[in-house]
């Protein structure tokens, strides 16, 4: 997507060879306009595949997944990071590793959200080793639901994420890859 | 507004007089032409009044605030509730409690987001006793910047909030106003 690469190339900062920072305008600022082009092209590549619902997880995938579940005339669902005592009821849960953040979390969503025998498209900002995917691939499998694909808007290709992901036969669609970078320099797959 | 008053009545549930819960339509699952809907009905009460950017916080707030964002036409801010190694440079902090999670964070948000003499307006999805708003306008103060005004999907009537932000001179514009609630009873005001 012609327009993401430019604002990755713009306004975004490599920080070394594995961060990169797109804080003003995808994950802290956001620019609106293009997420909701973001979400267009999400919905032209996954239509008519009789998708149900898109999911994606708090924080940063929402902006994108709302627009992508507007442009689908879908309902949205978002994946927890953490519980609080007013979220009660039948929970499925996973723990998730962020390596980017070195952190960990309780993957949570209530069951049900995800109703046996529809099919879901996940959408996530950023795309690396997978974890976050996997995690939701886990809970979707556990509910009996379908990924019918993944849309990513920031791939790290030098990752192993998307290759783990094809490997499970999911259809992965990033709208940039990113080849390689280090400070200053950010390169795109193709 | 009248829609979104239907979807609490038909989908929302009193836990008890202090807790409502709205996770099939607002803050789990989202329904995303609602909040479109809800978005387009904050850009027009707070259209003409010099408002350079919306801010709100994460992660219930996304939603509502990118569509606001998007008819309005401006840039979003997302303030967060926890901060990561990748979260660097000049950082606005305080500590916000919510005492309807039982909980309590750090609101941060980059300073360079928030330009001196801007004109913010702040959404987010409940307002109860206020905590988060104040939260938020303690950094703005910190920033030097103006809260043009604040917009509420759903507004706790009972709780103090309202009145504490209208004291501090704050426009708040709520969707839908609680009154009053009970186990399968929702009153409005008005």
């Amino acid at each position: 997507m012609q327009m993401l690469k430019e604002a990755i190339l713009e306004k975004g900062k490599a920080i070394n060879q594995d961060v990169l920072l797109v804080d003003s305008f995808l994950n802290h600022q956001v620019d609106v306009k293009l997420m909701q082009q973001v979400g267009e092209a999400f919905a032209a590549y996954f239509k008519d595949r009789g998708i149900t619902r898109v999911i994606t997880i708090e924080s940063s995938g929402i902006a994108p997944a709302s627009f992508t579940a507007l442009a689908m005339g879908l309902p949205l669902v978002i994946m927890k990071k953490q519980t609080s005592r007013i979220m009660t009821g039948d929970l499925l849960q996973t723990t998730v590793r962020s390596f980017t953040k070195g952190t960990s979390y309780e993957l949570t969503i209530k069951r049900e959200f995800l109703v046996p025998g529809e099919k879901v498209l996940f959408i996530d900002d950023f795309l690396a080793s997978g974890e976050a995917a996997f995690g939701m691939l886990r809970l979707a499998k556990e509910a009996g639901i379908e990924v019918a694909g993944i849309g990513i808007v920031i791939e790290k290709a030098f990752q192993a994420g998307h290759d783990r992901l094809i490997g499970e036969g999911i259809d992965v669609y990033s709208l940039a890859r990113v080849k390689s970078m280090s400070e200053n320099h950010i390169e795109f797959v193709d």
